[in-house]
């Protein structure tokens, strides 16, 4: 039996397959302090008859590098309690191979898997909610470098003559998660994004399709997958695909750029079930190769 | 013997060696027809006792999408004559493998190997010169999508009052390779970057520094290397370290980005051979496998 865990900021998702399309239990689990939330993880985990493997993604900023003496442990992370907190102390003892991702590159690897982001060869996830992240998946394998992706923390062109608010970022101010996250949204407006106009989710538009252009221009995936709360706006994802394809310019025309952004930019296939399905897929490349990566 | 060729706008070179990091002959050719270029190259190679690969790192943009029809062509490219021109259909009758990438993902696999890209696992090049692009070597492999990356066209913050050039990128004006490549800058103050002042280096490196923050949070490499023309600009590197540093503003310090940026920053340490010894590389790579990529 695989075992997920998509860990959240707001709650862990715990879920039990032996296929990760089909999760035979699942729990979710609110994201209290370490100690009590790693309990309750745990005691899911030991009602299960035998686990082989386990897969996790977690928020972040998280340290993937297994050379790296805190491997598995949230690194500088603003949730009160979390840093410093370890995935791989705390399931070590179940003594399977445990393989750990970022939240979005685990979604990214449930979408590219069963969702989506079938019958890529590269494919981009981005989550637009509370943060904004990013993850890549090609030829089936999560991509990254000496750590996880930070994409959402790229700079964008900011008009403050048009938009004066100057975004929330600790680090960066007005970096594109400063200034198009769901705080942002409500920091500037008051309100969430459906319940604004047209001008509004342009706006919103405007600053993920910066994201979308950097995606394209550093990575050439075949297809990009937006999800997160922010992207359930009504009217969000067309106004994204449009401005996208504006901002490149018909400079990049391989394959589905030279076509429709239809096909290029598109919701979840898998909607909310994105994380915890990447989280199996994760357990079961454990299960496969405890030296991957 | 492999055979190598590093193909640019202005020359050719051409290259054999039983090893890359010794080059038993070499050639250098200028850039005319592909007609009357490619037939020089192959009065080289048939000089050669017997060729068992060959590995092109060339301009672009250059599809090298094994499965497209167009593999192995230039595509779009402002070159007179060259759109179209194929290094598959000019070396097919030499019946050896073939691998072909990006000028700038052949330098950086070069520097990987045998220059100053020694001992990392995910390296990135980036060249300043006619152009701007930028590659990335991760397990020895050269990364890329659907296609080669396009990392020189990002857009970049740009204040107009501060510099009022309007860049000279014929599809988005001015993204970074418009406003920042060598062309640019002698559009915009009519001299190299090397007889102008610390101001206007001081720009040209706020520019750049926007590409390698942009690498940093979307490919996580652990050692950047900035070559080419422009960056021959004495005090140019250290600007350039000093603004990526303040860019991050601290928020990534996994490995070397928590440490020194003398280190993390540097120049190639091939100099001017980095892409024909990334070429010699990539024939290598397709003598031991042909179905590679």
């Amino acid at each position: 039996m695989l075992a997920g865990i998509e860990a959240g900021g707001t709650k862990f998702v715990c879920a039990v397959a032996e296929h990760p399309a089909y999760i035979r239990d699942r729990i979710e689990i609110p994201t209290t302090t370490p100690q009590e939330t790693f309990s309750r993880v745990r005691a899911f985990l030991d009602r299960q008859k035998s686990i082989s493997a386990i897969g996790v993604a977690s928020f972040g900023p998280v340290d993937i590098n297994r050379h790296s003496a805190s491997y598995g442990a949230l690194l500088n992370t603003p949730k009160p309690g979390w840093a410093g907190a370890s995935y791989i102390r705390a399931l070590s003892h179940y003594r399977v191979p445990i393989k750990l991702e970022s939240d979005v590159s685990g979604a990214c690897l449930g979408e590219y898997v069963h969702g989506a982001g079938q019958h890529q060869k590269t494919l981009a996830y981005v989550t637009v909610g509370t943060g904004i992240g990013a993850g890549i998946v090609h030829d089936g394998r999560v991509r990254g470098g000496i750590g996880h992706y930070e994409m959402g923390h790229i700079q964008v062109r900011h008009d403050l003559a048009r938009d004066p608010y100057t975004g929330r970022c600790p680090y960066h101010g007005d970096c594109l998660e400063g200034l198009a996250c769901g705080p942002a949204i409500l920091d500037r407006w008051g309100q969430n994004l459906s319940s604004l106009g047209k001008a509004e989710i342009a706006l919103e538009a405007e600053y993920l399709s910066q994201l979308a252009a950097t995606i394209i221009l550093t990575h050439m995936p075949g297809r990009i997958i937006f999800g997160g709360g922010v992207m359930k706006t009504p009217g969000l994802i067309e106004a994204l695909r449009e401005q996208t394809r504006k901002r490149l310019s018909g400079y990049v025309t391989t394959g589905p750029l030279g076509r429709d952004f239809g096909y290029f930019i598109v919701p979840p296939g898998l909607g909310d079930d994105a994380g915890i399905t990447g989280a199996l897929v994760l357990a079961r490349q454990a299960a496969h190769s405890t030296t991957d990566r």
